[in-house]
């Protein structure tokens, strides 16, 4: 997506140098996937394994000065989550941002992990609800894929901020696939306004007292 | 999504019994959802309990005669699906169906996959599209929200069966959530069409020699 495949990661005396993704070097990455000799290989790697790496990824790199540090991980509440969760809490994280779909099946699974959150005292900022319906294209119309409202509901039960619904939006994938910079082509599009919106909302959330 | 939420699993003498989600026995199921005293508890399990449970599913439940066990895993290459293949290797298992979504973030992580297959020596079914292309219930016109192809493509270039592709469809996703029978209500949507043909050519798979 950050059009970063096939990037190396260097060594330097304060660990690994991370990947930048913009000129500006704003931008700075890790990735299991800069560490792979080849980038279909499979990472069959079983949880200590994984949590060593995790650990790593926030003790060994040459992260340098940062204003945030964005840890994107799969769905679930098991190895990677405890890991991560273990390796930043010396650094009195924020908290934890929480994205779901609108249909109950995906409400379900987000519940288990806002629980997960509680048991490990980690602050949650928000949720998101994304693929929160489709305007055609060539109607306008706009139809609830998955149902709706699901996020929402689930922020009112939780007594937890809702953050903002991002709906589908078929410039959003075609800009990943294509490489085009979304931001800069298409300000005007429902899923840009959407996540500047929560990007507002989360970069007002007041700093976890440490 | 088989309206089993909340049902129990009994014990009986050759193990744990299934929970049966229609009246005529026909299709029995096996979760951890089960086993929760609570649907909200989070299963903060690491690798070795879950792969232990895993190996429980297929060793410890009275599964009795079946003709087809399907195990549906998250996406990755981890502990489950080590824990998973290693249990079912004494079965000599048909093999895998590979999910993904028409994008190339999707297509990547599937290719991932694939490797893992051929390295534990799981032959590959075939590939099955998700989520492709939507269908505005308003025009009719189709728009692929997640480009369009990937998995096709991914099966050619992988040498292994293309099974079809699923679109997106609200009936389903709907049917899903307000518990009623998608197969009954809409035997013309195009999503039901497409899963029929894919569940037919499942059924004609060749069993693996063992």
């Amino acid at each position: 997506m950050l059009r970063a495949q096939g990037r190396a990661v260097h060594q330097c005396d304060s660990g690994w140098v991370p990947v930048f993704v913009d000129q500006e070097q704003k931008v700075s990455l890790m990735s299991v996937g800069f560490l792979l000799e080849k980038p279909d290989e499979a990472v069959v790697w079983r949880g200590p394994k994984k949590n060593a790496l995790i650990k790593q990824f926030v003790s060994d790199v040459a992260w340098g000065q940062l204003d945030y540090l964005v840890v994107d991980t799969p769905p679930g509440t098991s190895d990677e989550h405890m890991a991560a969760v273990e390796a930043l809490r010396p650094y009195s994280p924020l908290g934890a941002i929480v994205v779901t779909t609108p249909q109950a099946v995906s409400v379900g699974d987000v519940r288990r992990e806002l629980t997960f959150c509680r048991k490990t005292g980690l602050r949650v900022i928000g949720i998101v609800e994304n693929m929160s319906g489709f305007v055609c294209p060539h109607c306008t119309e706009c139809t609830n894929v998955f149902s709706r409202g699901g996020g929402e509901e689930l922020a009112r039960h939780a007594g937890v901020p809702f953050l903002g619904s991002v709906p589908l939006d078929p410039k959003l994938t075609r800009s990943l696939e294509e490489g085009r910079d979304f931001i800069q082509e298409f300000p005007h599009s429902p899923a840009f306004q959407a996540l500047s919106a929560i990007a507002q909302k989360v970069l007002e959330a007041p700093a976890q007292l440490s």
